[in-house]
């Protein structure tokens, strides 16, 4: 039997809820609904195991991580109708550098340390960087902030033998790999795309900081799209939907003798999911490379980033 | 320079018009737009040369293919606002197997006899790939009539060094080819379908025919989409909508711990350049076999047919 | 304290589940949520209360109404977790003239007979509307078949003072209603209508039934839509989708100086609410007209109506 | 025969393009497609006349007024492809109070003066209103800035003899007008809204101006909605939608028994026409008001206004 891969977590939003939550449902009922890769690197989905988890507001630290995940603002949905404690207490993270030495030794039992806060301060991703290798531990950036695509920052973890991965997760199934499936559809089949647009509209406090913080995300979109010809609306945050995003997309083109050919998209999804099934094979990934001594950038995981290294910061 | 693709069609319906007038829009403007592929074979757009057209109507029967291709029930727009006559008068198609030698006189001249009649009518579509291997010519059925899947007749084409493509063309950009993107998307991002559905509306002639014929278009459908997960509404024939089709497509999929996903699709698409697209490519293609001495089915063609040779009848 | 109004129904399926299962709610819960109108004829929604009920099958008859409203083909889902019985036992219901005597003495104790089977057997609904002249009970017709249209039962229903409402109910919220309404806007805001659409996919023992008999719904159609201009979609069947349905609307039309404007829109209902949502009203609006002595049509039904008297058959 | 209306316009953007374009195609074709009310006091969409024209832009002081409704940043699409010098030469609009005398004497020959520049410059529009009042003119004010919301301004044209319409045009057909039918149609039907949302795309200079102020705009949509259960996405600015905008509409409800009912719809519509249509109708009610002496607010105007006079600033 393999040995569970352990992982430290920053950040106790919906994402980490979808996490959690999902590795106790998929050990429940053994279902395989819904699950990208059953297993990555011989570790399956329900031997991924949360050792040690990190927030800031006082709603969420010192409270057990079974309970810290429905504290407010979170609301993704219960899934797990009852959840035991987990054992685990979320500690205070870091909120300057003098501490990476404290969350250092807190993350000591971990193989992955999977960053999981929200987008938009990009000097705490690269503390929590320090603390990975402070720690021994590979790195996992799901945020649009740049860490991956630090070159020195990328030395160092291929230095340490540690894995380093990122930037900025593209979800499991979310706008941007809906939208990018249709341009390249439209490419291959030789249609002439004349304009496109995308609307995403959200209700988590993840898409109200994205609102407040649009410019790291839109740069971040445009690398994913690969086009500067797709137009992206502004982020609409609407707090009823909870954790759903909707997203609207439009696809104009011309065919055959230049007529006209137009697709119109609705799509709806639970965005923190998207997010777990993706940060399930990230940290699975980082743990069996770690423990294969390959440090550095993971080639495996350039399709589930949105800018990997060598794209614009 | 290379010699031109001497084509003769079966079937004076929007789909030929379409062919028609886009060769003579791509000649005149050498613009690049829509066209999936610049050269097949070595043979551009322009290259295809129309040197035979066989029709049935009244209406159709011994006037020039320019004039032809606009008289009712077609409906493809006018895309060129001036077309010369193109010296190639309409003839009469076959009606049964006696005419089989009159019909392959008169395709003598051509490399390729490309069959765009309407589908549903299987023992028609048999007589005509029976006329281009009297006549030496390589055939392509793009109806959903079984033709390249008849194993004997594919073996005489192999044996006579004459190339059979087949059957039923996926249009360069229509609703088969987009649903299934879709789906296929849906199963690599390891989400697992749980219903969809499909509507197809619109106002050609060819639809009429499949409303009032759908069995064998159903079938196809299936082969095409490879799941029976998907519902197929009956075909809406609208005829407002001229020769444009609008589809309507749902997909309903769990995520990550079952979470719902759901994509609505809206496609708006002129059917007739949907197939000229793909048209213009299997010409060219059975051309250039076909100078190359390679008989039977080609692989090549795989991509462009809903039911190639070993799929369902 | 009003008297409750007495309903015998006649067809046990998901229209009655509705019905049945929203007066239990209602009475439970004590909302106001989804009720169009609260009191009608001081009658309140939880005063009504079915006493009789016939249907046809082995599966239905002989059993209490509230575990009856459950038996397949039935799929309106569970509304209410628990029921207790209803005390009431479904009937046979009649197939013949014969029976009409038989049906009648058990209608007895009724003020209102609502027939609520499968439309397209019209000798039946009048044969059940000769049943509520015999026991004295106002009928009320939901099917397009032609009762309330017929002149003579009009004048004998009125003769007798009983109410005589139909035909063919619109559902409280439904595919005609969106579309009428938006008819009416682009007409009052002074757009030009230049074509229209509407698809309708369900998946209803009801819906399967007007798949297979699709002639007398479409004439209901038109009439409660008021233009030949719209065109409607041949239904399709999706066992998949239970008791929802979806529409897809497209309206296209011209404004100021000509140019264009364009409305898609996509309607998901649960077709058997919108029918029960109707129904409470109408019953009441019967039971409170026959206390009255008020026979014959009731001008206050008509905007819940298709194919009021009138109209054509 | 009737007067020409004879119209000052302040503003030479999209909407007065749409609204001189209008007249002259509706005189050349005598076409009825897209009018609301053929005939205003008696006043028909023809008989009305720009006799002066207000701009700030270089690009339009000093031209032609039927060359200056082509300039950039204009892009409202040619609809009259050879139109004739009008005569009126576009006059440079005001920028100060010390201004209003001058801009007076030039509106003196009108009976109307259509206050159509971009919203959100309040002082500029008080200004114009000064301009009516001092030149004996009605006023017409489209923007969503306060003026007809002004009791002291409407007591004076009152006094005056002189009407004044405000504020906030409604589209003839434009997204608040659809989505307020359908919030109201839900509530007649007795459904209960559970949520909405709005997003509009537009590609106009107008647009643009409202994504850079958004807060009168949002405050007219909410007086014009009159629910704050409906959520407002911020704008898109498109400029590749030219004068186009496309609106994307979600209402969610709970319908009998509480189950779900939800509506999507999506618009597309020329903006600038839905302005014209209504600005027509508009400049024709003030001239057959003020020629029959009536002074102050119309309540005729109610259904074309968003924010008409005793709504909230």
């Amino acid at each position: 039997m393999i040995d569970r891969a352990r992982v430290a977590v920053v950040g106790v939003g919906n994402n980490t809820s979808a996490l959690v939550q999902g590795i106790s449902y998929y050990r429940r009922t053994g279902s395989r609904v819904g699950i990208s890769r059953p297993e990555v690197a011989g570790i399956g989905v329900g031997d991924v195991e949360v050792v040690a988890a990190f927030a800031l507001s006082a709603g969420k630290v010192g409270r057990d991580l079974h309970e810290a995940i429905f504290a407010a603002p979170n609301n993704f949905p219960r899934i797990e109708a009852a959840l035991d404690p987990s054992g685990v207490t979320v500690q205070r993270g870091l909120t300057g550098d003098d501490e990476i030495d404290r969350v250092a030794a807190a993350v000591r039992d971990a193989e992955v340390l999977l960053y999981s806060a929200p987008s938009g301060r990009p000097a705490i991703a690269r503390s929590y960087a320090e603390v990975a290798l402070a720690a021994g531990a590979a790195f996992v950036n799901t945020t649009s902030d740049p860490v991956a695509r630090d070159p020195e920052l990328l030395r160092r973890f291929e230095a340490a033998g540690l894995p380093l991965i990122g930037d900025d997760l593209t979800s499991q199934f979310g706008t941007s790999v809906v939208h990018h499936t249709l341009l390249r559809l439209l490419a291959e089949r030789g249609l002439t795309l004349t304009s496109s647009y995308q609307v995403n509209l959200g209700g988590t406090e993840d898409f109200r900081n994205l609102v407040e913080n649009p410019d790291t995300k839109h740069r971040s979109k445009v690398n994913a799209l690969g086009s500067d010809q797709v137009q992206i609306a502004p982020l609409g945050f609407m707090p009823h939907l909870g954790s759903q995003k909707i997203a609207h997309l439009n696809l104009e083109a011309r065919g055959w003798a230049g007529t006209e050919v137009s697709l119109d998209v609705r799509l709806k999804v639970h965005d923190p999911s998207g997010a777990a099934g993706v940060n399930i094979d990230l940290v699975r990934l980082a743990a069996g490379a770690a423990r294969a001594g390959r440090g550095g950038y993971l080639a495996e995981a350039a399709t589930m980033l949105k800018s990997p290294p060598g794209t614009a910061i």
